[in-house]
């Protein structure tokens, strides 16, 4: 039984398991790195992140390709965070804490999942010249990521990063007395220059009201799919 | 030497390694995903994490077996923060934020332990009705994990989550003017229809008093264990 | 082809692939140790972790060896914190929340990198007696990491672990109305008797004032290397 054909069989199954934990550990890397150069309003280091298709869902708005992730990375929020000056900036803070990974790899090892969560913590000091208005002095942002990554000759690339937006706490406030007031990203591009290509079907309410966003995953232990109710 | 029999316990002992960091990202995966249910009070599905005989340690009180968990899940917790809804609910608020995982598997791959800590954003925004009326408006809450995890028939479960409250701090006032006022929960059911089993022996302190949580791991240099004290 | 020599060395490659997975996860447990250590201001066990030869740079300041290791966390922070006594002390938190790791284990297996970020909460119940004067009541402090570790004999070390402190903020004002006041550790030792050895060429700006942390990775996708340019 142990002879080299079974060997070689098993050493292929094992290689497998192995390549699959080497994904897991790579999606983790490119997902953490995502977030450093978003402290950093690194936005052209941040698309070469994604797959030429790649799309990101951000405010229930899908900008998909390079170019469209130009316009909600370096036009959307590159404008109001630093007037388009990649940082890091002078009495800016956009730094993007990110924790929390369930990471699923496909059986062919070629695509993955992933949720994980944020918190943002975003603003600017007293002495910054130059703010833009809509930005707060001092804000929190919490939110949940559901994103799907792709393997393309070998390279982990994000498919599409979804950043669901859970709330917003002006610091001086806190959750309790803060209304988000980030509604779905309309009208789209171009009658908005700085709209996604489309929405999302299914939008997502923003604190005080809720959504759940759907996990990707089966439970761990019963293997059920999981209700993705929405509130 | 590099006969069929040395390479057959050879690929044995490498499955064995790579078995073992399979079973640490099962753990990881299932931790995390215990904390996004807990951000929906999805407690059934946080109930179904748990081993049959599984238990909850929670303000000094353990509560074991899945009626048990539910009683401090459901009734417990549920009813104080969404009066027994599942979420995510309008206005309301329990995220957790977990990390920081050291993981060890035994030798055997059945068993495994961690240690891991939470941050916790609890609480209401001030347009939501029917609040309880000792669930603070918003709060933030850090524990420390050291939990035990069990493999059966391939599926990895809690065997024992302890969370140890470290301390907690009103929006409005911060860790240092807030007293954590939750001692340990006594009395036990059915004297408290909410209360635990029983207690653990040695009852942990809230802040301002400290207790040191004790680490289920050595020192990872030095191999000596590390010291439990208690302050 | 499947003979047993070219079974041996593909099994061979596959042992170092499981190693590289190995190392990573031994890191990540080591750092995530040195956060749970330092929150009790164990610093003994903080110091163990280093190599003999290990070295710290806090505020630009290069600790290097146990005895310089000794003079930052035992007589800087120790004194500063908790007067020299051993954690958890009444009243008084130094909370590390670790998290974001990027690990990049070498070809050889015997070093690695890692970037990781902090989350630290500070402070003291107004319940404590004897606080140290400069120690503030309550602030958030943010820092980077980017460290080395080493293998040696097998077990994983801190070859040098660099702390870029980001921001703090004050609890009662925020980032926008906190000024980190804590420039690089000037004088060096002897002349300070908690000064560093000496001072990093590129001493770190804090906030409001920016300085990048230079990434020890290559872009995870085009494999460029990253401009770390300073604002």
């Amino acid at each position: 039984m142990n002879d080299s054909g079974t060997l070689a069989r098993q050493l292929a199954e094992l290689a497998n398991r192995v390549s699959r934990l080497e994904a897991e550990a790579a999606i983790r890397r490119l997902h953490h790195a995502y977030g450093y150069f978003m402290d950093y309003c690194w936005y052209d280091e941040v698309i070469a992140l994604f797959a030429a298709d790649g799309e990101a869902v951000f405010l229930s708005g899908v900008y998909r390709g390079h170019e469209s992730l130009a316009r909600l990375y370096k036009t959307f929020l590159g404008q109001a965070y630093t007037r388009g000056e990649t940082g890091p900036v002078y009495g800016f803070v956009a730094d993007h804490f990110l924790l929390q990974d369930v990471i699923k790899v496909a059986a062919d090892g070629l695509s993955a999942r992933m949720r994980g969560r944020a918190l943002l913590v975003l603003g600017s000091h007293e002495s910054r010249k130059d703010r833009h208005p809509q930005l707060p002095d001092q804000v929190y942002e919490a939110g949940l990521y559901e994103n799907q990554y792709v393997c393309e000759g070998g390279i982990w690339k994000i498919q599409r990063l979804e950043y669901a937006l859970q709330w917003q706490a002006l610091y001086e406030k806190g959750w309790t007395h803060t209304k988000t007031d980030l509604p779905p990203a309309v009208p789209p591009y171009p009658e908005s220059p700085i709209g996604p290509d489309y929405l999302i079907d299914n939008t997502r309410k923003v604190w005080p009201e809720r959504s759940a966003v759907e996990f990707h995953y089966r439970h761990p232990v019963t293997g059920e799919r999981i209700a993705g109710a929405s509130a």
